[in-house]
């Protein structure tokens, strides 16, 4: 869809500084009713891995919808083969057009017992260093970041009747559960989605304090191996020493996995790794990282990973391969029985770095497997694993300065270029569908408990979050007058 | 107790040809009967890991009190801290005095669907090789066996109203669970069970249809490794490539456990293992072992055991080290849990042969874990796992010969001395104990389907072993007569 006409050109032009210092005023004056929006938000137990939740994640759906149609956006609900979309336009005569992307699902609340309070239950918290903690499911992800952004849009609206850009959103109920409607979603509504860049509110600040734009995520490739040697289980008096033991194989092939440096020690499996950008390196190289801490707040004391390499670069800029669970034989509930089990198998996750191709990794990985496997050992692999691949945002991309410089106003602290050992699948998806780069900005804090009891989100985040994003429109749609645009 | 004077000489002395014969065609004549009586017992659902049926334990312990008092024996049931025993005496003027060991409990039935009838309602099948199966839990383990014995007895007594040597029977109701009060109720009741040597029937014919008495029987030593690294389960995310993963750690420590050659890779493993007797290594060499068909009846082709040895010298006469379970991760019902898991443990289990001490053994494999355990690992060994040291039947015993001429009367083939890769702990615990070796005797058949749905027992096993045992005591009494009896 091609950008309509707009007369306004006034705001569209660019917000010079006043204006901008009238609509953050707007907003701080009405943090409370933008608390109060959060609360009623955070109050439908939208959970997406349950089913049986589906007409909340509707209604959470709709209520995005409605926020935003009240706010001048042509918003609706659109359904999908799981929980539905939601999008929204405002369009504006210039500057670049923005697309924003943000999850109104949530995770479960098990164990209950956990929580201190309701989980659906919205509570401040005053802490003793002053904060206050907004605590229920989706505080922080992703329900208080992605209303930052939507909050800083009504301040726009509220004080100059339009945004200072175009911008359009997309909101879905399913990133808690693989984004199973994304791609049929996008194979119908992609054209309608066409924008200059991605905005993401679903990331971390660096350090708990300093405003951070996450630059690499890894890629993320599964497989299952499970080995079944004898047809049955077997009594181990009449077995023991001459029949081949599933878990004795399965234990070989795992220890063949990673070498005596911490390395995977898959042929090829380091080949393609893209070189990371000097610039971004030398800014890892400045941050303020403090491994000793990092490894002992979990227990560790040493890192297991490549000894080649800074624990920040191992989790960050290098690949992985990591066994998530393992099971053979049979558990009574004491210990296990006495047998020789038939079958065993075990969960393999790589984590990918921008240059490794999934599928071609996967293939080596089971090219791998298949050569040590012995004699009388049936090897099957899933096929139903997840993949996602690395993704990258350009260093180059004007917008990149223009949300740093945003960021600095906002938090006069010199914002950092990070990088995230995780995956956030839509960038790739986006970038692979409609060729978008992808500004993922957010405000959590490492405290937060994503996915945990008592999952909180600081009311400062939640304030200087709608405060960032002023700013940040305000800089996109200030550049676009100042030079040409390019494609990221 | 020392044997009290018994003035009939006449049957004590050894019995004659004639006189056996004539025991032998009362059985013959009442294997209906006999049989009557065995399903009786099998009616009794018995089984030992359920306390729920310690009741029905109590019944199959005085079923069988009072069917040896009917025919004569000093029977009584004797109170534990768990099932009872029976103990039982019928002591004769002459002739060595044998023990006679059984155990009335039974495995469990589940799963249930897999019956073709009521494990406790036996019935008899006619199979189409003439064949008739005796289907019903405990068939063969060990209730059909046992009651050869007593049968046998029962033969003798009808016929001659003695039997030619002393007999004290001793029958748990536990070793299906450990045999949890034998060795409390040894130190109370151990005196009264002293005898020359231990009869059991507990085994299996030799290629189905080859009398064998078991000479070696390996022992079990099992432990369990824990491995815990971090605090907490991590997010692999934030942690894939520089967190101590224990999958890995245990996977590699298991695959140290065994070498290229299928041999068991501990340091000083082999050292102290006794020197195979040629004569029984001889007699091995003989056996028609199939070993081809032994790996291909459970689905396997090659040997995975030490290369050096044959397969039946693998299985009987060379210790092991195998898996049985392995634990990591977190299973949801669909997959394992995206997360590096704080913990993994897995169950090791040795079969250990003459000369090998389990508790040397467990010193050398824990030294070789510890000793092969990275740093921030905690490393949890448990301490309440089983262990049965090896056993062995002294092949220059007395006894053994004499059952061995019974044998072969009854069955027109050579017997066979064979090895067991499992174990009886209870002819470990007894040689201990009283210093007595033990002969053990079978008649049950590989696919018997001990501790499976529908087990059975042939009623050719049920009959011939009645009439074996009958030779036996004969036997024994007889060669009493013939020389001076040495100690085993």
């Amino acid at each position: 869809m091609s950008l309509e006409e707009n007369t306004d050109v006034e705001v569209s032009r660019g917000a010079p500084r006043q204006l901008v210092e009238k609509v953050l005023r707007h907003a701080d004056a009405n943090l409370s009713a933008s608390l109060d929006r959060l609360f009623q938000f955070l109050r439908i137990p939208s959970i997406s891995c349950d089913t049986s939740y589906a007409p909340q994640c509707r209604e959470a759906a709709s209520w995005i919808s409605d926020e935003l149609s009240g706010i001048g956006f042509d918003a609706s609900v659109r359904s999908t083969i799981g929980n539905p979309m939601v999008v929204a336009h405002n369009k504006e005569a210039n500057g670049p057009h923005v697309l924003f992307y943000g999850h109104y699902d949530v995770q479960p609340v098990e164990p209950l017992d956990a929580w201190k309070s309701d989980p659906f239950e919205p509570s401040l918290e005053e802490q003793p260093d002053g904060e206050t903690h907004i605590v229920a499911r989706g505080a922080s992800d992703d329900k208080g970041q992605l209303l930052t952004f939507i909050e800083a849009c009504r301040s726009w609206k509220a004080v100059t009747g339009h945004l200072p850009l175009s911008v359009s959103m997309l909101f879905e109920g399913e990133e808690e559960n693989d984004s199973k409607s994304m791609e049929s979603f996008l194979d119908e509504a992609g054209d309608e989605l066409t924008a200059d860049v991605m905005l993401l509110c679903d990331t971390y600040l660096w350090g708990d304090t300093v405003p951070a734009i996450v630059v690499t995520f890894r890629g993320v490739l599964e497989d299952t191996i499970e080995i079944s040697c004898a047809s049955r289980d077997l009594h181990p008096g009449h077995y023991s020493n001459a029949a081949r033991n599933p878990i004795q194989v399965l234990a070989e092939l795992i220890a063949s996995l990673r070498g005596a440096n911490g390395e995977v020690a898959i042929e090829g499996f380091y080949d393609d790794i893209a070189r990371v950008d000097d610039k971004l390196r030398a800014n890892m190289a400045e941050l303020d990282f403090d491994a000793g801490a990092y490894l002992s707040n979990v227990g560790l004391s040493q890192s297991a990973g490549e000894t080649a390499y800074s624990v920040l670069e191992q989790i960050w800029m290098r690949p992985a391969c990591e066994i998530y669970g393992i099971a053979g034989g049979h558990y009574d509930g004491h210990g296990f029985k006495c047998s020789i089990p038939s079958t065993a198998l075990a969960k393999i996750a790589f984590r990918l770095v921008p240059g490794q191709d999934p599928q071609r990794i996967r293939a080596a990985f089971r090219n791998h497997i298949r050569a040590r496997t012995p004699v009388d050992c049936r090897l099957k692999f899933s096929d139903d694993d997840a993949t996602y691949p690395p993704a990258v945002i350009s260093y180059e991309s004007p917008y990149l300065d223009s949300a740093l410089v945003a960021l600095k106003q906002e938090w006069n602290l010199e914002p950092v270029l990070i990088g995230s050992g995780g995956s956030i699948p839509i960038i790739h998806t986006i970038k692979r569908r409609l060729g978008l780069d992808s500004l993922p900005i957010g405000f959590a804090r490492s405290n937060n408990g994503h996915h945990s009891a008592n999952e909180k989100y600081d009311l400062s985040s939640f304030h200087k979050g709608i405060r960032s994003w002023i700013r940040i429109l305000a800089e996109l749609a200030q550049r676009a007058n100042d030079r040409p645009l390019t494609a990221a």
